[in-house]
């Protein structure tokens, strides 16, 4: 069967030495790795574990969604979130929303009325968390430059941006991004209605609203939800949302009932090889090989651990 | 009912006026318009209508997705895929690929066994499209700057990039557009197989494989269609696949059958006020009004025309 290959993601990278450059090279230079090669090279430093203080697990109808949280970035809404997740606040209640090109929402229908669901330990309301100091937060770079912010690469594995002009830092809205829905005030938000970025990135939420982590596992789930018909694509029935079975913090699920994933670091020799192979495209079906790479085009890899790993 | 509104683009727009910058103003100056007010203000001449000759209809369960050819960019494989569509050769295939975060695919799932579906009057075997001269193309340029091209913008409503080093333009991957699958050769596509970008734009296939134009209408249809298990997001079986009722140019169709769509013109002082709109986010929502906006996070509106014209 005639197979067009026009995506390669997992499969078919071939990228060039991290150090490639103009210079000549001899003709016993190394094959430059592909990315399917610099996985296979890495060594276990490579990769990490998600805390699962930081992890929560999104159960729907359709299977579960793995979140990491990002506490460096927004301290004070994790912990809300921690502390909603147990509570159990989120079961049962619903997906509210599915917008094309844009975000899924989750919260309470009944938010803002008589019959909301109460609050136990968690705080009603937070101070915005848009952006921090840069200073003490690792950064590594990306090169290749941005639309928005005037510096971009990944801090502690997530997208990020900073801007020296200011020192201060913030998560960016690429796919998968997991924010904190608010109102007009900027402080209108506690993390109990969370979206996920399911379209193009839309990096204009930067510094306007609070990211608190990112899709690890699942995105496949949340972007296929039928659109809501509603005004910014809201279900308009509770026929049309899809329940919550659950929402925990991995660590208040059994050890037996955990998903064992594995992030790719992003501040190592091996993080730069596979940037290099998304910005040089050697692979045999690219044509032009690009020569650039956008901040929310570098694929962050994600995969289950070998059993019997501790 | 609290309404999060992280999302505003098509209700709650507010914009500058095209001219703003930083002189000072008086208490008299006019309000920025929205996009609302954009739209509302616009006169017939800020609107199109795509040629039935340029406009398929490809008919799903789900409903009908529309899409505008681009022929000024891809004159060979819009002739072909005319030509393909008169033939009927669509009808009874099926959606081959969903890829989550990236594309869907549709064709012959047959196609290079002898059991593939035979051409007609349509050609087997094209020249690549990747990119024609910008000499004699109308380009509206957008200022904010592109990771990938030296310059973007939009040429005959479909975004598009150029390079003034080499005198070439093309057409940019972004979020709806429709492009025409191959293998590894460049010149192995036909029109046969054609996908849809429906994740963060895959700006690295610029200019490595041909675009044939873009969706206006039914993205969401598209875009929720269960993702592939196979490799590439390709499905594994004939039960996976979506069959497609029927693809067709609107011009082929009965008048009375046709969707009577109007597409916001990029080459108007309307449109210039709907980028700096988009640019300058001054909704009351915002607190940062960002001051960039990327080339696929500019919407062109399309609309049913009112009833009754001609």
């Amino acid at each position: 069967m005639r197979l067009p290959r026009i995506a390669v993601l997992p499969l078919l990278l071939l990228g060039l030495p991290p150090a490639a450059s103009a210079s000549p090279t001899t003709d016993v230079a190394p094959k430059p790795p592909t990315l399917a090669d610099v996985l296979a090279q890495s060594s276990a430093a490579d990769w990490r574990r998600p805390e699962p203080e930081d992890t929560l697990y999104l159960d729907l109808p359709g299977g579960r969604v793995v979140i990491e949280l990002a506490p460096a970035f927004a301290p004070a809404h994790v912990a809300n979130i921690r502390a909603l997740a147990k509570e159990h606040y989120w079961d049962g209640l619903a997906i509210l929303r599915s917008q094309e090109n844009y975000v899924v929402q989750w919260g309470d229908p009944a938010a803002g009325t008589p019959e909301a669901r109460a609050f136990k330990q968690a705080r009603r309301r937070l101070p915005a968390e848009f952006a921090r100091a840069a200073d003490g937060l690792a950064f590594v770079a990306l090169a290749d430059g941005d639309v928005y912010a005037p510096q971009v690469g990944w801090s502690g594995g997530f997208p990020a941006a900073r801007d020296p002009a200011t020192g201060m830092a913030w998560m960016a809205h690429c796919y998968a991004a997991v924010g904190a829905g608010r109102d007009n005030a900027a402080d209108s938000s506690n993390g109990a209605e969370l979206y996920v970025v399911i379209g193009h990135a839309p990096r204009h939420l930067d510094r306007n609203i609070t990211l608190v982590g990112r899709v690890l596992q699942g995105m496949e789930i949340l972007s296929v939800l039928p659109r809501g018909s509603g005004a910014l694509g809201f279900h308009e029935t509770a026929e049309q949302r899809v329940p919550i079975a659950s929402l925990r913090l991995a660590s208040d699920v059994p050890e037996k009932d955990r998903v064992d994933l594995e992030v790719f670091r992003t501040d190592t020799p091996a993080f730069a090889r596979l940037v290099e192979a998304r910005r040089h495209r050697r692979e045999e079906w690219f044509i032009d090989p690009v020569g650039k790479v956008e901040l929310c085009n570098v694929p962050i890899p994600v995969r289950v651990a070998a059993a019997g790993k501790s």
